[in-house]
């Protein structure tokens, strides 16, 4: 298990989303409308809207590195009404990602329980946290917010959610 | 790096998905319209359809596999055209996943060169490819078909797409 490497990846991810979010800003603006009617947005009427998606996505990555070094996490209050302000909200979980090195998790064996946040007398082991519930939900939750912009016509494509990759000639 | 791991967590996923299916199948019957009308379906005219979304997301565990442990990725024709089609998509690339055991990845070190398909002359490192490149590919697509789904009344939530977790008492 290599818990930093995923920590580090969740970071690249947000910082991918945090363009795409810049994208959808000027492309409203170029077309004039309000880029903020984004937040409410869902695909169908019981999903969480917008908003949610992108602080679930901060929440989940914030959560993983707190968990699996041992830190209790910050605190971040759900209280964006804006785009603007939901890249406030990414950069946050940015600057506590970037409190973290490799070192941090070495203590946290890939069989350590994990008391889960808001089920009291639940946990999972560590390394089935990372892999099969943090991961995968952090990833359902940036691909949505992706999706719903997509749905709404800003002209993304998957490389902006992938980022830059180290590809090298051979 | 620990590649069984996440290739196991793909398969455990494309599982998921294919529960996600049977319950769309079964919906559509008691709504009383073709479940294969999500083939076509987009979330904006220039994505990619759910047919292949389905595809994709197959194609992407199957090659992580592979070419992290040397292989020659199995050809899978993309000739669906319905959703039980996309079932037996799933059903051949989680017979392939089976056939990997953790030591089959032992020998590709985190800093090993991978060609890439279909892009002559091109390679990631191994821990890159796989965390950068393939992981988020993977899930994306997944999401995406998932989010095609939901867009559509399919009633479905989060823990299916999660599947079962390995949650224990403390």
């Amino acid at each position: 298990m290599n818990t930093y490497v995923v920590v580090r990846q969740m970071a690249r991810t947000l910082k991918n989303l945090d363009a795409i979010l810049d994208k959808a800003i000027q492309q409203a603006e170029a077309r004039k409308y309000d880029v903020n009617n984004f937040c409410s947005a869902r695909l169908f009427p019981d999903m969480l809207p917008f908003i949610a998606q992108v602080r679930i996505a901060c929440d989940s990555a914030k959560t993983t590195a707190a968990l699996l070094s041992g830190k209790e996490p910050p605190k971040h209050e759900d209280n964006e009404t804006t785009v603007a302000d939901l890249r406030g909200r990414i950069a946050k979980c940015l600057a506590y990602l970037e409190t973290f090195s490799a070192a941090d998790f070495e203590a946290t064996k890939a069989d350590a329980l994990i008391r889960l946040p808001n089920r009291p007398g639940k946990a999972m082991h560590a390394e089935e946290y990372l892999i099969t519930r943090q991961w995968p939900n952090f990833a359902f939750h940036v691909t949505t917010a992706y999706n719903l912009l997509r749905h709404g016509g800003i002209e993304i494509g998957k490389s902006d959610y992938l980022g830059p990759l180290n590809i090298v000639d051979v």
